[in-house]
C-alpha cells in the first residue's frame, strides 16, 4: 500500500494524467485541488496493487460522465461522493473494498483518489484504458468482459439514476442522455467487478505511470536537463513501449468546434526555421491521428500528446492555440488495446478514420525505410 | 372487485379513455388488442376500489413515457411487463398489491389492465389525473404529495433504469431523456404509494367513468338515439361536473408539427350552413384551449374533446384532418385539478397561455350573460 501524503505527488500524478489523456479526458485540476485540501486536513488517499485484493473483493470505478468543461464548473463535493458510495453499497448489498480509475487520462484519474481520501477506501494502481477514451464501452473492462452496468449516476443536487443495460453501448447512450438532463455532467459508480477481474481486465500500474511521468517532467525542468530526453528515457524504461517525438514546431492554425456533445478540432503545425514540414492533428475530445506531410505517423489507440516545447507541460486539445511552440509525442498504447478484439472498439475506424491501425513502432520503421530509400534514390542528394 | 371478461368492456373503456385523453394520451388501441388477446386465453384483468385496500398496501402505476406514436409501434410484450413488475418488487423489497393508472386518458389507461391480466395483480378504479397530461409532474399524485420516484423504466430489449430524483420535474427531465436514448418510448413503474395515499391523492372511479362513456356512445349509436344528448346526460349524471357542446362544425384548417418531442398543432373549425362562427383549438399533445370567435370557451385543465359528429367517436389531436365534421365537447375537470395548488402545475400558464383559469361552467354563464345583453341592447333586433 502507498499512502499519498504530499500535494506534490498529486500534482505530478495530475500532470502525468494530462499526458496520458492524449488531449482529452478533462482537466484534473479541480480534482487536484480537492485532494490537496483533503491532504491538508490529514485525509490521505491510499493506493494498493490489484494483487493485494482477494479474488472476490468488490471493486468499483468512480468517474465523471458528460462534458469535461461542465465537470470543471460543477465542483466535486464530499457530500456527493459519499452519497454515491452509500447508494452503490446499498444497491449492490456489500461494502466496496477498492476503487479503480476507469481511465487514467485526465480528470477521471483523480476522482477515485478524492473519494479514497474522504472514505478511506483504497484505490487500485490500475485503470480501464491506460489513456483517455470518449465513450463508456471503450475500456479494457468492457472489451474483456466486465460490463459497465449496473451503474449509478448522481449529480450535485442529489438526483440518483441506476442503469442496468443490455450492452455497454446502451449504458453509454443512457448515461449521456441522463448527464444531459442533469446539467451536462454527472458522477458515476460504474464497472462493478471482483478483485480477480481487476487483475485480469485492467491496465496495471497506471497511477504509478502517471505519477512517474509527472515527476519526470518536473524534476527535469527543475534540474534544467532536457525534458524530452528525460521523458523518452522514462517512458522507454517503463515497460519498453515505443515512444518518440513525432513533430517539433509551432501551431499555425487551430479549429475548435463543439458539436453533438464532442469537442472536434484540427491543429496544424509547421516546422521551425527552415523546416517546411507540416503536421496535422485531428481531434475528437482526444487526439485521434497525427499526419506529417500527409502521412499518418500515429493513430488511435496509440497515444498522441502535445507538450509545450519549453516547459514540457502536456496540453489538452482545447488548450491548443495559434502560435504555441510545441512538441508532439507519440506513445504506444498498452498491448491490451492493440489486440484485434480491442481494435474493434477503440481502433481508428471507430472514430471515422478509414485506416487499419498501424502501430507507432511500425510506422516509425516504415518512415525510416521510406526515408532511407528516398535518400538513396534521390539524384539531388 | 370487478373482473373484465368481455372484449367489449375493454373496447368501451378504451373509447372512453380517448375522450378523457382530451386529444392526447396516445392511442389505447395496442393495449386494447393485448388485453383482448389475454381475455381470449382466460387471463382476465381485475378492477378493485381503492377502499378495498389496506392502508399500508403497496400500489404502483404502470405507464408509458415518451412519444405515443412510437408506443404504438413498440408493442407491449408480456416479458417486458413481467420484467418491470419483478424488477420493481425487487427494488422496493415487497409485493405489489395493486396497480393504478397514472392517467385515465389515452393509452396509459389500458397499460395497468394489461399487466393485471398476466400477473393477477388487481388495478384500482382510480387514476392520477382524470384526463391526460403531457408531463410526469402533472398528476394529482405529484401535486398532493406522492412523488413519482423512485421509479423504474424499461424497454422491449431489457434495459432497465431506476430514477430517484429530488423533484418530479427532474423525474420528468430524466425519464424524457432516457426514453429518447432508448428509442423514444419506455414503460415505467412509477409513483409508488400506499393504499391510504391511493385513496387520498387519486381521482376515484375513473376506470368506471371511461367504461361508462365508451358504453354510452356505443349503445346510443346502436339504438340510433342522439349520441350527444345521451353523452351529455351521462356525464352530467356521473357526478354533476359541467359538460356541454362548445362547437358544431367542420374542420377547415389544421396545422400539425412535431417539435421538441411534442405534437403541436392548431385546428380551425367553421360553423355549418349559414353559421359563420369560427372555433380555434390549440394543441400541445392535448387540446389546451378552445376559442369561439376569439373568446376562450374552455381551457386546460378542463377537458376539450373533438368527436365525429355522426358516430360520436372521440378523436385524438393527430387524427384531426381537413373536412372532418365534428362536435367539440367541453367537460369540467375533476375538482382536484382546479384547486389553486393544482392550477400552479396544470393551469393554462403552465402551457404558455397567458390567462387565468376560467372554469367551463363560469365561461358558459358569462357567454350566456353577454349573449342576453347583446340581444337586449341590439337596436336591429
Amino acid at each position: 500500500m502507498f499512502i499519498i501524503r504530499e500535494l506534490q505527488e498529486v500534482r505530478d500524478m495530475a500532470r502525468g494524467a494530462v499526458l496520458l489523456g492524449t488531449g482529452g479526458g478533462g482537466d484534473p485540476y479541480i480534482g487536484e485541488l480537492f485532494v490537496g485540501e483533503q491532504i491538508k486536513r490529514g485525509n490521505f488517499p491510499k493506493v494498493i496493487g490489484a494483487d493485494e485484493l482477494e479474488d472476490d473483493a468488490f471493486v468499483l470505478s468512480i468517474a465523471g460522465v458528460g462534458a469535461p468543461t461542465v465537470g470543471s464548473e460543477n465542483l466535486i463535493s464530499e457530500k456527493m461522493l459519499m452519497r454515491l458510495l452509500a447508494y452503490a453499497e446499498a444497491h449492490f448489498g456489500r461494502r466496496v473494498d477498492a476503487l479503480i480509475s476507469a481511465e487514467i487520462g485526465g480528470s477521471n484519474s483523480i476522482m477515485p483518489l478524492a473519494l479514497s481520501a474522504i472514505s478511506g477506501v483504497p484505490v487500485l494502481d490500475a485503470d480501464g484504458i491506460g489513456r483517455a477514451m470518449p465513450q463508456i464501452e471503450m475500456t479494457t473492462f468492457s472489451i474483456y468482459g466486465c460490463p459497465a452496468s449496473p451503474c449509478i449516476l448522481t449529480d450535485a443536487l442529489g438526483n440518483v439514476v441506476t442503469v442496468d443495460a443490455i450492452s455497454d453501448r446502451k449504458v453509454e447512450d443512457i448515461c449521456r442522455a441522463v448527464a444531459s438532463a442533469l446539467g451536462a455532467h454527472v458522477t458515476s459508480a460504474i464497472y462493478p467487478m471482483t478483485g480477480k477481474q481487476a487483475r485480469e481486465v485492467a491496465v496495471q500500474r497506471s497511477l504509478s505511470l502517471a505519477y512517474g511521468i509527472g515527476r519526470c517532467i518536473r524534476t527535469a525542468r527543475e534540474s534544467s536537463s532536457n525534458i524530452f530526453d528525460a521523458l523518452l528515457a522514462y517512458l522507454n524504461d517503463w515497460d519498453g513501449r515505443h515512444a518518440r517525438i513525432l513533430f517539433d514546431g509551432k501551431i499555425t492554425d487551430v479549429i475548435h468546434e463543439t458539436r453533438d456533445g464532442w469537442h472536434w478540432g484540427q491543429a496544424t503545425l509547421s516546422g521551425l526555421g527552415d523546416n517546411r514540414d507540416e503536421c496535422v492533428i485531428e481531434i475528437r475530445n482526444e487526439f485521434l491521428i497525427a499526419r506529417v506531410n500527409g502521412e499518418p505517423v500515429a493513430m488511435v489507440p496509440d497515444l498522441i500528446t502535445v507538450l509545450d516545447r519549453e516547459t514540457g507541460e502536456p496540453l489538452t486539445g482545447s488548450m491548443l492555440a495559434y502560435g504555441q511552440r510545441v512538441k508532439v509525442l507519440g506513445y504506444a498504447a498498452d498491448p491490451m488495446l492493440c489486440r484485434p478484439e480491442a481494435l474493434e472498439v477503440v481502433g481508428p475506424r471507430m472514430f471515422g478514420i478509414d485506416l487499419d491501425f498501424v502501430p507507432l513502432a511500425q510506422s516509425a520503421a516504415a518512415a525510416s525505410r521510406v526515408g532511407a530509400k528516398a535518400t538513396a534514390s534521390d539524384p539531388v542528394a
